[in-house]
C-alpha cells in the first residue's frame, strides 16, 4: 500500500482510463453529444469520430475499418462471434471446436449451442495450459463451422498457438475466431498474421472504459446478428452508438499500438523481478502458465498451505486476484487451473499479478515484500495452530 | 441558430449528458475504476456503485433493485426482453403480439422469432398512432405468450393505452413488454400502474450517455439471458459492468423522477407555442399525432409540399429530425406515419421537433421563425419554378 491506496495488480480484471483517452472521450459527453445516425451538424460531427475510431482500431490489428463491429464488450463480442457463426452457418456443419480454458463468454455460448442441435468438442490443455494443434486437427470433422481459441489466457497468461490454428483453419476453410480480450495491447495482434477470421476486443482491459468493445468481422464472414434493430453497424449490432466509449476505444487502441514495444519490455523485466523476489521471499511457491510462451504482465503464482482469497485478504497492500476475476469470493478451484491439472495445494493458493503501464518498480517491491510478509505468517499461524 | 451552433430540437434522438450526472460517473472513469467484480478495495467500491445505481433505476420507476438488469442500451434491452421470453416461453406458445409503429429494434426481433417459428401479430394504429386495446383484445389466441406495445411512439409522442394493455395481459397471464425509452424523463412511468413485466429503458434519451440502458424484470419472469457468460446481472446479462455509465444511468434515472413535473409544464407550454408560432407563420400545417395523447416534448409537423430533409437543409439554425432518426438521410415515408395513414404530402414533408430542459423560450422563438421563413422561401421557389 503506498499511502490508504492499494497496489493494483490486477490489470487483466480491468484498467484504469488512460487519462489521454479520457480527454479524447470527454468533448463527446458534452458539447459533442449528437447521435451518430442524426443528419445534422451534431450527427455529422458524431458520425466523423466513430468513423475515425473505427480506423484507429482497425489500423491496430491490421484490417479494414468496415471489418470493425462496435460492441458493449469482450462477452458481447465473443457471443456474437460464436453464436453469429453458428447459426448463420448452421446448413455447413453444426461443430464448434473450443477449448477448456476459455473465458465463461466463450464457454456458455458454446454450451447454449449445445442445448440447439450443436456439437461443441472441448480440447483439453497441457499442464501450462496449452492447446495442442494436433490434438486440434484430430478434433476437426466435416462438419466443424466454428473454431474458437482464445490469444492469451486471461488467469495465467499462457498464449495459444493461435497462427498454427489459423493456418489449418484456413485450409479446411473453417471459420476461426480468437478472443484477444486479453492480448491486445500486451502482445502484438494482427489478424493477417494471427489469420482469424474474427477477434474480440475488450475496451476495458486496454485503458479504454467498460462497456465498449469491438468485434473484427473478416469481409465476407456469414455473421447473424445478436442485437436486431436499426441498421447500425453494416446491419450486424443495432443499437445507438456510444460515441464517446467508442472514441475512447479508438484512441486506447492507438495508443496500445503505439507504445507496446516499450510497455512490453518494462512488463517483462517487471514481472522477472516479481517472480524472483516472491521466490526468495517465500518457500515453495510455483509458477501457474507457461514459461515462456505469457504474456509479459500475468504471473500466476501458486502459495501452498493458504488459499489465495485468504492471502489477499490478509494483504491489504496489494489489490490482485484469486484464481479468475469473474467470480468474486469463489473459494472453488479454477476451472482453467483445474484444467491444467496443477495440484490442489497450489490452484487453491492460487494468485494472479497482473500488472500494467502505471506499475512501478517501487510498487514490485512492495507487493512482492507484503505477499511474502503475510504468505509466511499464515503458514507459521497455521502451523502454529496445527502444533496446538 | 445562437452563435454557430444550431439550437437543438433533436431530445428525442438523444440528449446531452447532464453536468450533474456527468460529475458523478467521472470519478468512476478515473480513480474508482475497479471491477465490481473484483474482491479487493477498488472491486467493492465499484459493487456498491452499481448497486446505488441499481436502486436508484428501481426507484424511478417503482420496481425493486433486483428487478434492474443493466444493459449497452435501449435496443439490447428490448432484444432481451422480446427474444428472451420468447425462447423461454415457447412451450406456453408462439405467439407474439406487437404494434406496426414500434422502434426497428422491437420490429426486427419479432421479425426474426418469425424466420424461427413464431408467429406475430402487427396490430394498425389509428390516425393519431394509437394502439386499439379492443383490436388487441381481438388478436389474442390460446398460443400468446408475449405482447409488446411501445409506451410512447419515438416519432409523433403518441402515448399507448398501456395501463388497459397491462390489465388485460395481467388477467390473460400473458407477459407484457413496454418500450420506455421515449417515456421515462417525460411523463411519469410506474411498473405497478401501467401493469408491465418488462421495460425498456435507454440511458442517452434522459441525459445518461449513449451505451447504457437496463431492462425491468419482474420477479418470477422467465427469460432466457442474449448474451451468455459469467454471473453477472443476476446471471441474466454477461458482461463486466460499465460501471460509470451505470452510475451515471442511475443518477439521470433520479434526475428524472425528481424534476418530472416541472419539466413537464415547461415542455408542453413550449411544444404549445412553437406549434402555435409555426400555426401562424407557414400555411397549411398539419400535426402528425395525437392532439391530447402525446408526450409533452414532441411535436411532428407535416409541411405540405416539401420534403423534411430538404426544409432541414435549408434550415442550418435548427437541429431537428425529418422522419424517424434512426435512419439518417432517409427520404423514404416513415413506417409510422405510413401505418397512420398520413396523407403523402404530409408524411413526406414531415418534421420531428423535440424539445428538452435545456431549451428556452428564445430557442422556441428562433425555431418557429426559422422554419417558417425556409418553409416559404422553398414554397416560393418551388412556385416561381412551376410558373416559368
Amino acid at each position: 500500500m503506498i499511502g490508504s491506496t492499494p497496489i493494483y495488480a490486477d490489470y487483466n480484471a480491468t484498467t484504469p482510463v488512460d487519462e489521454e483517452v479520457l480527454e479524447e472521450m470527454l468533448p463527446f459527453l458534452r458539447k459533442r453529444f449528437g447521435n451518430a445516425s442524426s443528419s445534422h451538424l451534431l450527427g455529422k460531427q458524431a458520425r466523423q469520430a466513430v468513423d475515425e475510431a473505427r480506423r484507429r482500431v482497425a489500423a491496430a490489428i491490421g484490417c479494414g475499418p468496415n471489418e470493425i463491429i462496435f460492441t458493449s464488450g469482450g462477452s458481447e463480442s465473443n457471443n456474437l462471434a460464436i453464436k453469429g457463426v453458428a447459426f448463420k452457418n448452421k446448413e455447413r456443419g453444426r461443430h464448434i471446436i473450443t477449448s477448456t480454458i476459455e473465458h465463461p463468454s466463450v464457454l456458455n455460448p458454446c454450451r447454449y449451442l449445445e442445448d440447439r442441435g450443436f456439437d461443441v468438442t472441448y480440447l483439453p490443455v497441457d499442464e501450462y495450459g496449452l492447446v495442442s494443434v494436433e490434438d486440434l486437427s484430430n478434433a476437426i470433422q466435416d462438419e466443424t463451422v466454428l473454431i474458437t481459441i482464445m490469444h492469451a489466457n486471461n488467469e495465467v497468461g499462457t498464449i495459444e498457438p493461435i497462427s498454427e490454428v489459423g493456418r489449418l483453419a484456413k485450409e479446411l476453410g473453417i471459420y476461426f475466431h480468437t478472443d484477444a480480450a486479453q492480448s491486445l495491447g500486451k502482445i502484438p495482434v494482427d489478424v493477417g498474421e494471427l489469420g482469424v477470421d474474427l477477434l474480440t476486443i475488450a475496451g476495458h482491459k486496454l485503458y479504454a472504459p467498460k462497456g465498449v468493445g469491438a468485434l473484427y468481422v473478416r469481409a465476407g464472414t456469414r455473421l447473424e446478428p445478436l442485437i436486431h434493430g436499426a441498421a447500425h453497424e453494416f446491419g450486424l449490432r443495432a443499437g445507438t452508438e456510444a460515441v464517446a466509449s467508442i472514441v475512447a476505444l479508438g484512441k486506447a487502441c492507438e495508443m496500445a499500438e503505439d507504445g507496446l514495444d516499450l510497455l512490453s519490455l518494462r512488463l517483462t523485466k517487471f514481472r522477472e523481478r516479481l517472480f524472483q523476489l516472491l521466490l526468495m521471499g517465500a518457500p515453495g511457491l510455483r509458477l501457474n502458465g507457461h514459461p515462456a510462451d505469457h504474456l509479459p504482465n500475468t504471473l500466476n503464482i501458486g502459495f501452498p498451505g493458504v488459499t489465495g482469497a485468504v492471502l489477499l485478504k490478509n494483504t491489504p497492500e496489494v489489490a490482485a486476484s484469486p484464481g479468475s476475476a469473474c467470480h468474486a469470493d469463489a473459494t472453488e478451484i479454477s476451472p482453467v487451473l483445474s484444467a491444467m491439472g496443477v495440484a490442489q495445494e497450489y490452484a487453491l493458493g492460487a494468485i494472479r499479478l497482473s500488472l500494467g503501464k502505471y506499475t512501478t518498480e517501487d510498487e514490485i517491491d512492495v507487493i512482492a515484500d507484503a505477499l511474502c510478509t503475510s504468505y509466511i505468517r499464515l503458514l507459521d499461524g497455521d502451523l502454529r495452530k496445527a502444533n496446538n
